[in-house]
This record gives structure tokens, sequence and C-alpha cells, in this order.
């Protein structure tokens, strides 16, 4: 069995090192490239991703992957080898039920989709999008129903992005969410209005840079085997656990952008920086799955960057940075106004009361469509109905309503609702933590987080994504993915600050 | 044909992207990888390099070579398609040839070579390095021999390099070279040194740098399609016409090391920039080879960048800059400053006049050993006399003697000439150019370079690597490589400076 497992291995090995080199090229593109360099990057870059995929897709994998299927079953089910040959069972079978023609069309459509998505955008006009969108929805229906039977034909496309994942799970968790979250918004909506003007003054760029790497520092990300650089959007990157980069956009009008910005890709970072070594140029040599990441990323944001007591400990330190700006804001109006509820109408500078809202409307819609319920064409005037329904506000144009994200005309459906599970798990691993660290709240206080961080490398990290994310979930908190937690959070958070 | 060619260009095609990928990955790690990941990069770098080995090699390459070698032969001899058929079929040739055994052992014998010879260097040792460097060269002999007949040994080694060259041209061309050169090195030694004192004073990097960012912005280096970092081997590398980047390193205790760094390494990427677009992703998209690379380097860093019309644009710019430093140097004195001449035991620091003698030294030794005539262990002992016999200094140990090079442990073998012949060929075009633009002199000392980039872009960068070295030369000159132009560059410089 061995020789072969390790022939198998070695071809995941050359896989993984391909996959890593495009991530190192699309890095680059995002940090450095200079821009007469776009058409040559977007040949290697297809070029790469060609190998790699005929490589994983060829007869002599999937004969590898049956024989070590027989013969890890004398394996315990969890082992590295178990579980490295079930995952590439799943992405196997996957891979080779499509066929290369239809992958072609959905790359031709992800591509012509984008384009016309932005130029749309530019004119705030649907209806240039329209015919495009109706294209990817179709070719997204074709895709999925190639995985019959299935319990939703929207489970495919899910499954892509949370493994294991079912439209049931996301339906159960959002429909306990949905009412819970507008009482929220609307008690929140009667209260007195926050001062965060303060927010908006000018912020020097450098300093904000430095005190976000300060920041990151003492969270634990590992500057060895990581780097941040610049970049339009910001991202976590990875060639390896051994080199996970990630990139910040500093606003000099608006101090939170960078901020919390520099938080949120360091929490998905140092989840890659604990990946353990023997998962590495495998499958299994990464997060979980995109909420569990995800979770990581929205705990160090929010839980920790966006709470009381990180503020104990970093607040005097922000004041010294910005005398100016923040020597005549308390402590407690400066944690509100980084806290401030306000509907807006755009998913990425949503608050925490209102983002998960921003998510069941997109993921609502998604999965009608691809069930066939609605019509691309009534998009713009259920997008505004439900934006009111939800947050109490209506867009004003399209380019502001049902054209604000990139992620349908890239074909990315089925990740939306990750973003949203991703805060309800760092909640419910949030409770987890504390019970297991009852003196965390005085630790950050101190500006001490490495307990914390220990406990993520041992419970969440460790694993790499050796288990599903509903599995493991179970195995860490004693239950699957469940929204209490996470409402639990918002409704003590807010009841403070809010005075509810 | 068409067909068939159109197969066989879209394999070389992806072999280009997986090569100029690897590319990416090297330039990463010499300017922004974090240290921690250098094993991972080690792999990546090593699966990519073997992917694009085996799609080259494989069968269907070599037959699709076969069918195309018989079509072009319908076409114009210097047609682009002859051309690039007529290469392929001679890389292909080589690289069939040589067994993988062979080819891993040369791998696992240079990564062995350059850690030993870190080693013995740093304690100043050879025989540390001696039982390594005898392998290689053995190893070396072994890989030239496949390609009997020959008319010397040492040939195939050269035409890695140097396409079409032959130890015959080299050693008539050195030849002649040699008694010319210590000839001047001698005359100069003679006269009263030259006061150089006021380069080694504090100079702050961020203004050299912007000093030299200019310099190369009016050179003609497109930013669009480039830009320059720092690293601590300065060097130029390419993603293809469109993304040729340069690194510099900034000395702020020594003038000369960040300013004519930039210079050299903008000379070798404004050829790359300037390849055209119809040879883009293929092996003629990049210089004819390194000589003529470094024959462009070269010229901007000397023939531009060291000459007097040049400085009498700049150096009010630079005394500007630098006013403490330079406010009471004189124009001629800084001018032989930056031209002084002074024999030094290190190549990577020697002058115009001595430089040629380092690698006549190297390639002697090179050649003796691998034909035989001289043994391993006997180098430091022969280095050392030679030195003595061309610079007239002698090394104090090893670590400034033999060991001072990587080049041998790296097991690049043939490589050395390359830099003497550039700096001949530039000196060549040189005479070229000054004789189809008269005004030549005038238009530098404006600051105005285009003409000359024109000249560049026109007879030499337009071919790409269409013509081997010693052809290229001959159709641009209308003679193969001589070494007399720069015979005559370097006396008539000296003169003035020295006052010979």
């Amino acid at each position: 069995m061995d020789e072969k497992l390790n022939e198998l291995k070695s071809i995941i090995y050359e896989i993984s090192d391909i996959n890593k080199a495009s991530a190192v090229l699309s890095w680059d593109q995002e940090t450095y490239m200079p821009k007469g360099s776009i058409n040559d990057r977007a040949n290697q870059l297809a070029t790469l991703s060609k190998i790699s995929h005929q490589k994983f897709v060829s007869k002599e994998v999937g004969k590898l992957i049956a024989k070590a299927k027989n013969d890890v079953q004398k394996e315990a089910p969890d082992s590295d080898n178990s579980r490295l040959i079930k995952v590439l069972d799943r992405n196997y079978q996957k891979s080779v039920k499509v066929p290369s023609k239809l992958v072609l069309k959905m790359a031709k459509a992800s591509s012509l989709g984008q384009q016309t998505w932005a130029r749309a955008r530019e004119k705030s006009d649907f209806s240039l999008f329209e015919p495009y969108l109706k294209k990817t929805v179709e070719l997204y229906r074709e895709y999925a129903m190639i995985f019959k039977p299935y319990d939703h034909i929207y489970d495919t496309l899910l499954d892509d992005f949370e493994p294991g994942f079912k439209t049931a799970d996301v339906k159960l968790i959002f429909g306990k969410l949905r009412t819970q979250q507008i009482k929220l918004i609307k008690d929140i909506k009667d209260k007195p209005d926050i001062d965060d003007s303060f927010l908006f003054l000018k912020y020097d760029g450098q300093k904000q840079w430095d005190f976000g790497v300060d920041v990151i520092t003492k969270f634990g990300y590992d500057w060895n085997r990581g780097r941040q650089d610049r970049s339009t959007h910001p991202l976590t990157i990875d060639f390896g656990m051994n080199d996970v980069r990630i990139t910040t956009r500093i606003n000099t009008k608006y101090l939170p952008t960078g901020l919390f910005g520099s938080m949120h890709e360091a929490g998905h970072a140092m989840y890659e920086q604990g990946i353990p070594l023997n998962l590495a140029r495998t499958p299994l040599g990464g997060g979980a799955s995109l909420a569990i990441h995800e979770s990581q990323s929205r705990m160090w944001e929010n839980l920790v960057g966006r709470s009381m007591p990180f503020w104990k400990y970093f607040y005097p330190v922000l004041q010294k940075t910005f005398p100016n700006q923040l020597a005549n804001i308390k402590l407690f109006d400066f944690y509100k106004g980084i806290n401030k509820v306000k509907p807006s109408l755009i998913r990425v500078e949503a608050d925490e009361a209102t983002y998960n809202m921003h998510i069941m409307l997109r993921l609502e819609i998604e999965i009608a469509l691809i069930e066939g319920s609605i019509e691309v064409k009534d998009l713009p005037e259920i997008w505004n109905k439900k934006m009111k329904e939800y947050l109490g506000i209506t867009p004003e144009n399209d380019a502001e309503g049902v054209l604000q994200d990139i992620h349908w005309s890239m074909g990315a459906i089925g990740y939306f609702s990750t973003y949203a599970i991703g805060n309800l798990v760092s909640a419910q691993l949030w409770e987890c933590i504390n019970s297991d660290i009852p003196s965390l709240s005085n630790q950050i206080r101190e500006g001490d987080f490495s307990e914390l961080l220990s406990w993520l490398r041992k419970n969440v990290h460790l694993h790499g994504a050796k288990f599903e994310p509903q599995e493991l979930v179970q195995r860490i908190t004693g239950s699957k993915i469940t929204p209490e937690p996470y409402i639990k959070y918002l409704n003590n958070k807010y009841s403070v600050i809010y005075d509810l």
C-alpha cells in the first residue's frame, strides 16, 4: 500500500506546488505587478490552472485514489491518511463528473460576466447585466444537476464552498436568525444616534499602518512566515503555512478601514499559519472551509478587536498615536463609535448587527434563482423589497442595490452564506473558549492573546481541512452550527451600547 | 502544416508560461519572501522546473519539431518560424541527449557544492570545497563528452550560455585582448593615484534611489512594464517583455554601488522590454545570449554612464542632490574618481580596465580543468600566480582568491567568458552607433537618450534570440566579435584620465 499511497501523494504535492505558485502570481498581481503585464499574467495563471487540473483529473490519479480508498480502511477513520483520501476522493469525483465543455463555458461566462457587471455597475443599469446573469444562472443549474440525486439543487453549489453543507442546514440556521436580527435592528433604531464623527477625521496613513502592525504582532501573527502589503482589496493568501501574507487598505479619512481590515486578515492568516506541517502540500493543509475561515477572521476583528477589554489595553496607545483626533474622546465613546449600528445599503461597510441581513437577502435570492422560483429580470425589484424589509432602507439605483457585489458575475454562487455562517461560528467558538479560559477577558485587557491563540491552534487550526465544517464545530463545541450564541452575543453587546 | 506548427507553439507557450511563473517565484524570493518559506519555495520551483522540462523533452514535442523542421524549409531562413524551429530543435536535441540520471547528479552536485562552497569561503579553506569541485568537474566533463564529436570538449559548456560559440573563438579573442590590457594596466600603475575619497562619504539611501530612478527613466526604462526593488544581489528578471523588473542594492557609504547598479540592470531590462511581441512566449522572446545581454547592460553602465557627456548633463543634478559631499568636487575630478583604475582582488568591484583580466583568469582555469590539463587541488596556487601576472597583486587567502565566486560551485561552468565578451560587444556596437548617429555625444550631453535607445531597439532588441551572438554581431557591425574596439575605447578613455 505505502508505495502506491506515496505515488499518489507525490502527485498531490506537485499539484499543491502548482497551485501555490499560482497564488504567488495572484499576490504579485494584487500588490506589485506593473499594469502593462495584465494579459501575460492571465496567460500564466491560465496555464498553471490548466496543468493543475489536468494532473488531478487524470486516470492515474483516479486509480490511485481507488486503491488508496480500499487500503486506508485499515487505518483509523480520523487518521491523516484516511481523511486525505476521503477529501481527495470527494474532490476527484466532483471534478471528473463535470464535462470540460461545461467548465469552459462557465469560465467564459465568468470572464464576460465580470466585464459586463463592471460596465453595468458603472452605468447603474441592471438591464445590461441581466442577459449575462441569466446565462450564468442557467449554467450553474446545469452544473448543479449533474450531481443528482440531491435533497436540493442548491446543495451542490453550497458544497463547493462548505463541504457537506446542505441547503436545509442554511435554511434552518437563517430561519432562526432572521427574526431575531430584524428585531434587534428595530430596537436600536428607536434609540438615540451615536456620534462617530471623530472616526472620519484625518488619520496619518503610516501611523495607522504602524499601529495595525503592533496590534497583529501582539495577536501572534508570525512575521517570519508572512508579511503585510497594500492592495486595493484586502486579502489573505498563502503559499503554504510558512508563507501566509496579508494585504490591507488604509483610508486616511476613516480610521476603521485599515485597522479592522488588518485584524480581519491577520485572523485568516493565523489560521493558515497554525496548520500543522504534516498536512502540508495536500488539500488538508488549509482551512476547513470558507465559513470556518471567516469564523477566525471575524473573531479577531469583532469579538476581540471591537471589544471593551481589547480597547482597555489599546485605546491609550491609539490616543497617544492620534492625540489631535482622540485626546478628548473617552474610551466608552470610542467604543460606541466603532460599534455604531447604522443600516446601510452596502454590505462590506455593514456593522455587526446588520451584516448578516445583507447575507440573508443574497442567500434567499440565490436559492430562488437556482430553484427557478424567481426570474433574473425581477431581481432589482426583489432586492429593493427585501432591503426595505430587512434594513428599512431602499437603494436609489441598481449600483448601490443589486449590482453592488461582484460574486454572481464571476459565478461565485453558493459563496455568500459563508460570511454569515462564519459570524455564527465565531460566537459559538467564543462561548467555548471563555468557558475553557475563564480569565480571557482579563488577559485581553492586558494585551495578552497567547492563550487565546493557543486554544485556536489546538482546537481549530491543528485539524486543517480534515473535518467538514459541521463536523469540526460539533467536535469542538458539542453541537452543530447554531445561531443562538451569536444572537446572544449581539444582544448582550448592544444592550450595553444602546441601553436596550 | 499550420495546424501542427500551432500545436507545437501552444505547447511552447505553456512551457514559457511555466518558466515565467518560476521567474516570478524567484523574484519574490529575492525581494519580499519571508525567511520561513525557503524550503517550500524550493519545492515549488523544483516542481515547476520538472514539469517544464518534462513537457519539453516529450516524444510529442520531438515529433512536432521534426515535422516543423521539414515544413519551414519553404519559409525564408530568417523568418520567425524558421528561426524558432531552429532554436527549438537545437535545445531539444541537447535536452534529450542528456540522461536524466546525469541531470539529477548534476543538480545534486550543484546543491551540495553551493552549500560546501559557502562554508569553505567562510573558513577561507579551499580544501573543504576541493572534493566537491572535483566531482562537479568530473560530471561536467561527462556531460560535455555526450556531445562528441566537437572541436574542443569545452565547446558544449560554452554553447549552453553562448549558442554557437566555440572555444577557439574565445581563445582567439582573449589572446588578442590579454597583452593589450596587461600593458594598459601597467601604464596606469606608473601614473599618480586618483583621489576618489569623496565617493566614500555618507550618501543618503533614498536620495540615491531617487537619483537612480531619474537616470534610468531618462534612459527610457518603461515603468509601465517594470519596477525596481531592493535585493542583496542586483538582478534583472522578466516575466515576458511586458514585465521586466530590476533590483538594486544601495550602499550609503559608497555612491557608485547603487548608481551604476541601477544603470546596469536597466540596460538589461530595456533589452527585454524591446523584444517584439511576435516573439512572446517562445525561446526567441528574450535576449540573444548572456554576452549580448551584458553588452547592453555594460553599454548603459559604462559607455554611457561613466562617460563625460553623461556627467556634463547629470553632474549638476547630482551636486544639487548631495551638496555637502560634492559641491567642492569639480566635474573632471568626479569623472576621474568614478573611472579610477585600481587592480583589486575581487571581480565584482573591478573597474573597466581590470575587469576583463579577472574573467580571463577564470576562463583559462575553466578550460584547463575541463580539458584535464590541470588538477582541482592545484587551483589556489594557479589562481594566485595568474592574479600576480595579470593584476600584480596576490590574495592573502582562499576567500579573496579562488573561493570568491559562486559560479563553479553551482555548476555554472562556461559562463564567465560572457562577462568579458559583453564588454567587447558593447564597444563594437558603440562604434557603429556613433557612426550612425554622429551627434550622439551632444544628445547625451543634453540628457537625450532616445535616439540611442531607438538604435538599439531596431538593431539589437528587435531580433530577440533569433540569431546566435556571432551572427547577430556580424549582421549589425559587419564583422564577428572582436576585441579591437574595446581596446581602442579603453586606451582613448584612460589616455585622457591618466594622461598616458
